[in-house]
């Protein structure tokens, strides 16, 4: 070993010990005779002192520490005069003998601090730079303690880690698949796993009972801003369950992660909440619930005054924003502005708000009764002090996605989504199909291994489009964290359900007749579950994007501009794999 | 839950108890009024009793079970009147009260016992079937169990477990990569990982310290017998050490791994043996320890006796069989057609029993005297009863590993190998570089980014095929079970290297570019190892191949036959990718 110490380990009660350590220069500081080195690796941070009086030529030396050096030095460990209390190693420091010069360094092209001076551009060229800043070193450790964590649990739920293989076959339901030439097998490829969806049943077929992975998987989409193209899935599955037994256990492991990696409890049940009161609140079905401000609908109260946007509308609703009556007419245009962005889509925005005598005044005076203005202040619940925000439009769906943005909205302007905040809850009873007006079909909400409700399976030949499934997902603080489903486990209502889907019997068996065929040999009872690892982390790491929680991220067009990949291959690999490269038409 | 327990956990003490079960049906038998069915899942079997005199209709329901038919059962613990001591729930019996078939199974295509009828080819493409036969799944569990104490061991030692990418960039050096078309970068390749070699190794250069992390790695090779197109990788790395640091900590993991997975002490330090006297007297860089069967030089014994095949030879070794001069002519036959099979290629092999009254006879007694022949037996250290197995040959390496194969050989067949001895060494001082015949220029033995020994860096310009690297193998019972090396962490260093094994500084740049650069910014110095998990878990289960380890394993064409993959891609995914398939010339 390089050190007797790490960086972070030295306190006052090592004081008069000769160490060594090892790291990288933090700093450096010329004061009088002296030089002052702060030494860094991923534990801390200790002061070496280089002392004239003591070590002419050593000093010298050390005048000449560059950033980022790495350096072995030896020393006796001393009490520091002037402690330094928000360093752990605070107290001390290390009074240098020896100093050997492991590697130098150019000057690296952005600071090495928490905030520092590089983009994001930059960072993620030189990642393995940007990866030494504690802000950044930290969210890796953290995803290291919750992957232990999670196997931990797991584990001791009798859940056995069973790896399920990386080349298997393209599907191309849902999602693009990334595809990999075989060479050994021309003109046929593989595809990277987009999730282990159907080796886990066939896992349950087999008896396994209690499968967890933690497992990368593939999807080939234009990414948006908080998608990877590869992303890390704990995968579950369960056997001889119900809904709830899964809801259970995983509520169960949820509660565990919070409390050894947050230091939360939380000792209430989640709440559950059915798609359908999500959607009709929230106007979505992640929720964020740190906050209220839920929907009111407002189409009795508003309708039939003669205010035509609101006569014609299919849907109007409103929230109510507590204390933001003071908001100025520059705000307010500001959030109309924000409802109406091409993102967003909403034609307006009407508001009201609740004077301290309890009149109320909206935009829409010339339209409204004040009486009728007084019953849309009860029925908003709103008391002197409030702003009222109504959206509308002709398609009811769609005003509520509207109308969530701008509670979500709100709930930003007002300090409402604190990130030390944790709101958890099950969204349930989803629809089991919801309409493609690009396919013009039914398309499977979870996907087409998904058990409906028991009472909903006589809807399945009438009105599909009613048919409830079996479906959760678990939503923290208004991300979807994890999503699952008890399965179908019946070769025959898995072929029905490939009808609806408008699989012809040749094709559902062409993509899916391995786990048909599967079904035909004793499948079990079963459900699972999968979380998004990469989501937890950056919930519980605070962060915005889960692009810090990993530590080589991909950017927006799917390159490692680090590695610099992807890139041309030789033509010796191509003809190898017998493909050709097609010139794209201009 | 379908259950209130397992098939596995019922005894005498829960006798009285009213209790729930699922699972499969392993057997049924009727005994006159009464039916018995054994009811299995993955934590035991239980048997079921079903009476005439109790529920008629119930008995008759239970008449009517299939093989492998999923059922729920409720009844009584008993205990029974003849217990089986072989089963954990031998002592009791479920009495039966009610039966539901959650699932039928048509009748499997082979038994689903621990010795099966089922051939290699119809297991895997029924692997879920398969899984469920106790022997198979045992390894399963077995895998699981190893992954959870590498993660606790490498956890307890301060190393963080970092995924790295599964799309990097392809680097033609080594073997041949799996590559994956860019949709979004188009006529460009992402390659899938041989291993996280350079990752880890940025890793290191970020300041992470102690980097782990179990991963699957990628070769598109012409599949032998033990190899797999996907492999698991237990992969290491550790800052600021030296090889000694990294043997000791890993032999630590080894030990540990020995102790709690098949609760064998491992107390005596591994031995170490310098790659050089690896193939002396082994002739394997992987020697199996569990016997001796040393080779022997025998140039100086046997040349210039007139024997033109050894008087021409460059090299002759004996090995001395304990106890076989009892061979017979057709096993020595045998032997001789074993060493001279293509896949050896021997030209012959020479043989001398010890017998009872000392006397050598041998099969070469014309050329040499009872006098050589005594030498011979004392060079061979043997005694009467022994039987010395004698090749020779003009290239003293491939020679030694022809004698290699004959001393494994000799071992299987005189009961050397028992799977239950566990015999560890680290096999050190690798050359750095081997000749490649078909490249015609030095090939990293290891890969470049292995650090010289110290003391011979000065033949690197001088004599470079003498150079030993820091490197290191873990061999346990003649199988590699891991190996790594010290990196270098100097970027002109690096540069020298590849240098050496022909690259042009501008290839170089183009492939490495991104670590050496990153050297440039304060590398430390580090060095790591990597295990293969699937190899590890064989060897603790006991398995002659890899295959059984690994829940879907892919056959010798890279075939998964379960799922059929790979398969022809649709010529929409075709076209999005801008590649098209180049019919291969006949």
């Amino acid at each position: 070993m390089y050190r007797s110490n790490t960086c972070g380990e030295l306190r006052l009660a090592d004081a008069g010990k000769e160490v060594t350590l090892a790291g990288w220069v933090q700093r450096v500081r010329k004061m009088g005779g002296m030089t002052f080195a702060d030494i860094r690796d991923r534990y801390g941070i200790t002061q070496v002192v280089f002392n004239d009086d003591l070590d002419a030529e050593l000093n010298e030396q050390a005048n000449h520490l560059g950033r980022e050096y790495v350096v072995q030095v030896t020393g006796k460990v001393a009490e520091r005069s002037s402690k330094n209390p928000n360093l752990p190693t605070g107290d001390i420091e290390l009074i240098a003998s020896k100093l050997r010069v492991l590697n130098p360094s150019e000057v690296p092209p952005f600071t090495i601090e928490d905030d520092t001076d590089g983009g994001d551009d930059i960072r993620m060229k030189y990642r393995y730079l940007d990866l030494r800043r504690g802000a950044v070193r930290r969210n890796i450790e953290l995803r290291h303690r919750m992957t232990m964590e999670v196997r931990r649990y797991l584990d001791s739920k009798g859940f056995l880690e069973i790896e399920t293989p990386m080349l298997v076959g393209s599907t191309p339901e849902g999602a693009r698949d990334f595809v990999v030439p075989s060479r050994m097998n021309q003109g046929q490829f593989y595809a990277l796993p987009q999730s282990p969806q159907t080796l886990k049943q066939l896992l349950m077929v087999s008896g396994m009972d209690r499968y967890f992975q933690i497992v990368k998987c593939f999807r080939d989409e234009d990414l948006r801003a908080d998608r990877q193209p590869e992303f890390t899935q704990i995968d579950c599955e369960m056997s001889f369950v119900e809904q709830d037994d899964i809801i259970n256990l995983f509520e169960g492991m949820a509660k565990h992660l919070f409390k050894e990696l947050r230091g939360v409890e939380l000792t209430e049940p989640f709440q559950r909440m059915p798609w359908a009161d999500a959607m009709r609140l929230y106007g979505s079905d992640k929720p964020d619930l740190r906050f209220g401000m839920e929907f009111v609908e407002l189409m009795d109260v508003l309708k039939g005054s003669g205010f035509s946007v609101f006569d014609n509308a299919a849907y109007i609703g409103g929230i109510n924003a507590k204390g933001a009556a003071s908001y100025t007419r520059k705000q307010l245009d500001q959030l109309t502005e924000f409802v109406k962005r091409p993102q967003i889509g909403a034609k307006g925005m009407v508001y009201a708000r609740v004077e301290p005598d309890g009149t109320v005044k909206s935009s829409v005076d010339k339209f409204y009764s004040q009486e009728k203005l007084q019953e849309l202040k009860k029925a908003m619940n709103a008391e002197p002090g409030d702003l009222i925000l109504i959206l509308s439009g002709d398609d009811a769906m769609r005003t509520r996605k509207q109308l969530c943005e701008l509670r979500l909205e709100m709930g930003n302007q007002l300090g409402l989504r604190d990130k030390n905040k944790f709101a958890c809850l099950w969204v349930v009873d989803f629809p089991m199909f919801e309409w493609s007006e690009e396919e013009q079909r039914l398309m499977a909400m979870h996907h087409p291994f998904t058990h409906p409700k028991d009472e909903d399976i006589p809807l399945l030949d009438t009105k599909p489009e009613e048919v409830r499934a079996d479906a959760y997902d678990m939503v923290v603080n208004g991300v979807e964290v994890g999503g699952g489903s008890i399965r179908i486990h019946d070769s025959e209502l898995q072929a029905k359900m490939f009808e609806i889907l408008g699989f012809t019997p040749e094709k559902a068996q062409e993509q899916f007749g391995f786990l048909m065929n599967a079904f035909k040999y004793g499948a079990p009872p079963h459900g699972g579950l999968a979380y998004g690892l990469d989501r937890w982390v950056s919930l519980f790491a605070g962060l915005d994007s889960i692009r810090d929680c990993i530590a080589f991220p991909k950017n927006n067009s799917g390159r490692d501009v680090m590695l610099d990949a992807p890139a041309p291959l030789d033509q010796k690999q191509l003809d190898e794999l017998s493909i050709a490269i097609v010139q794209p038409e201009k």
